[in-house]
């Protein structure tokens, strides 16, 4: 027997296998954000010949995932054929019927995942899917895709609650606004528009009420005109105090909730509750504090503008630090120009949400 | 008459040129921090044929110039060849007789200089050459040049004073401490290294009174075994208060001059007249405070500590700004990443020495 790579039904549609998955990725991006408490996948139909016949991605619930999509458009071309799915197909009955029943109905050869489903109820759909005689393989472009479109969704699979990025503006001597609170701008546009791409993949957009007093942001999604976008983050405000009815995080252009509280930890679990799986926290320094200081911040974003303000709030207050050594210690994944600033994103250097 | 690249008498050497200039940069790197008041230069004479036959770069005064040193080595071999200079041939007497004459004497054809002498005395030496009948051309690696190991010089050159660079260690939300006053370590081990290199090719590092009695730092250079380098930057302190007698500032490893003053420009005018070029401000707050509000920073070298702390002081205390539009904007010449920190370095958005 020739055992080579070469050989077998998928002789030299490797090559087309990984360019699928590298277009399923895509997909997955481009619903990032809509999709929650389900995760962003994207998935593609190649047909016996290679030849992608089907694309898909999750759809908004009770809409339906992936796999189902991209087998409609491929219709009687998946026989025989390969899926590429950013995710382990799921096994059980959601919302939807499972995608195992349907890629085996729709007659597929093979199966083609990045990263493997962490869900209990779920795992085990490439496990149905061998059963039926499915040539099934996991792992392509799996920590891409883990931690790119899936990473908010894996980690609250694997932890409970949603995931927490931090992001800020500062200056280059580590202020958020000047001595008498102005802070726009502090960065530049460019980053200011990668801020807006950010929040329209959010499921929800966090503040404190001392950041909704001081500055009264929309903390809306805009297009460059000022027309709002059709899918907004929900927006959450932090704190006790009563903020003004004619606030504009008040306004009719996207839900709002408030939690009178000041323990994160209420915060997530209340937003987990609603579905929320990938959050943007806003600020400012002293809701900042409390997620840090409680180890609910999986990544920072730093956006550290080219200017100096000697006066004035600085990014981060009461994080439970008061000698150097008990500094909470971060590692760069990234230092980038964004425009004329300086983007940084960091990760908690032992683990998951914080140290 | 052939007009072609490749006529007249050093045909095809143009290669062999660049890369002379390539060495004559390195050369002058290497002298950096030895040379002050004169500039650093680097020198290579290459012999009728193309050939590399003599290297040279200032001595420490009252030694002799770049151009004279490479002529020694290359002697009779230096006749009817190219000395290739990263600065325009002096032709001036000072402590050393001019470097036109001795590039005469030694019968060159050709110089090619990198920047040009701006110091009005020393300026004219490509003319006292052509009038003796050298082919001279300046500008190649101008650019290198001039903003590498020219730049303090130049800066001083221009406008009188020394070139200062402002170096700090902070956390990623921007302290330079701990709430207890404690730093070390902020930034990580391959950043002090080159803290510390940066230190050697210094004239005078500069810290304030706060600093000295907070930190008791040595502000040496030493060898990564601890021993102290053979070369000492000047140590200088500012502010009125005394410094205890047991400071290690005081001790007999380098020598420290305390200037009682709040006026950075008094600082800057009493290290000029001793003959510093270049400066490292290494803080505090306070003094970089004074220093940014005169518009007497001429580089930011910030080390970004991917830490947080939530308390301590900041990078910068009272540079005159008030509200964010009066903010000091700077402009983001290279931003990379040292061991585990991000290292950004920026430069006043117009012109030279802050805004
Ligand atoms: N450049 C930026 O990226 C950026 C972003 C946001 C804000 N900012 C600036 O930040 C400044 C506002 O700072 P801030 O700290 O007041 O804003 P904040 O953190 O948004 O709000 C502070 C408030 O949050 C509540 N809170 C929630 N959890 C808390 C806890 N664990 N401990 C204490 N309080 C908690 C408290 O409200 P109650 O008192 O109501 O209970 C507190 O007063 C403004 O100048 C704004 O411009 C800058
Ligand atoms: N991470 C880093 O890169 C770094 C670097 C340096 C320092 N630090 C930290 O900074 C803290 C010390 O801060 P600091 O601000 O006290 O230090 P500083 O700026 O070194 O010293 C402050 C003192 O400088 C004098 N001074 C000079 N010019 C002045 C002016 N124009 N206005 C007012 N005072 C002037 C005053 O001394 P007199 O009162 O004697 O006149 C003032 O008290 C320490 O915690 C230290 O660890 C960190």
């Amino acid at each position: 027997m020739n055992t080579s790579a070469g050989s077998g039904p998928h002789a030299g549609a490797r090559t087309a296998v990984e360019r699928a998955m590298e277009a399923a990725l895509a997909l997955s991006e481009g619903v990032r954000g809509t999709t929650s408490p389900n995760p962003p996948v994207g998935a593609v139909i190649l047909d016996a010949d290679g030849r992608r016949v089907g694309e898909g991605a999750t759809q908004p619930p009770p809409g339906p995932h992936a796999e189902v999509l991209a087998l409609r458009e491929a219709g009687d071309r998946a026989r025989g054929g390969t899926a590429v799915v950013t995710l382990e197909p799921c096994s059980h009955h959601g919302r939807t019927p499972p995608c195992t029943r349907a890629l085996i109905e729709a007659g597929v050869a093979a199966v083609r995942f990045a990263v493997s489903d962490p869900h209990p109820e779920a795992s085990g759909g490439a496990g149905v899917l061998r059963a039926a005689g499915v040539d099934v393989e996991g792992g392509l472009l799996a920590e891409q895709v883990a931690a790119g479109p899936l990473r908010a969704w894996l980690h609250r699979e694997r932890t409970g609650r949603p995931h927490v990025t931090w992001k800020y503006a500062t200056s280059l001597d580590g202020r958020v606004a000047a001595a008498d609170g102005t802070s726009r701008w502090i960065s530049g546009p460019v980053s200011r528009a990668e801020v807006h791409t950010l929040r329209s993949r959010m499921d929800a957009v966090v503040v404190g009420t001392g950041t909704v007093l001081a500055d009264d942001p929309w903390l809306t999604v805009r297009a460059k005109d000022g027309t709002l976008a059709d899918r907004q983050p929900l927006r959450v405000v932090v704190g006790t105090r009563g903020i003004p009815r004619d606030a504009r995080v008040l306004d009719s252009a996207a839900e709002t909730v408030v939690f009178a509280t000041h323990d994160p930890g209420e915060v997530l679990a209340g937003l987990a509750e609603r579905g929320v799986v990938d959050v943007l926290l806003e600020g400012g320094p002293t809701v900042a504090g409390a997620f840090v200081a409680g180890g609910m911040v999986d990544r920072i974003l730093a956006y550290v503008a080219p200017a100096l303000l000697g006066a004035g709030p600085v990014a981060l207050r009461d994080a439970g630090v008061s000698t150097i050594t008990e500094a909470h210690r971060w590692r760069v994944e990234e230092a980038t120009m964004s425009g004329e600033d300086v983007r940084i994103s960091a990760v908690p250097l032992t683990g998951e949400g914080g140290d």
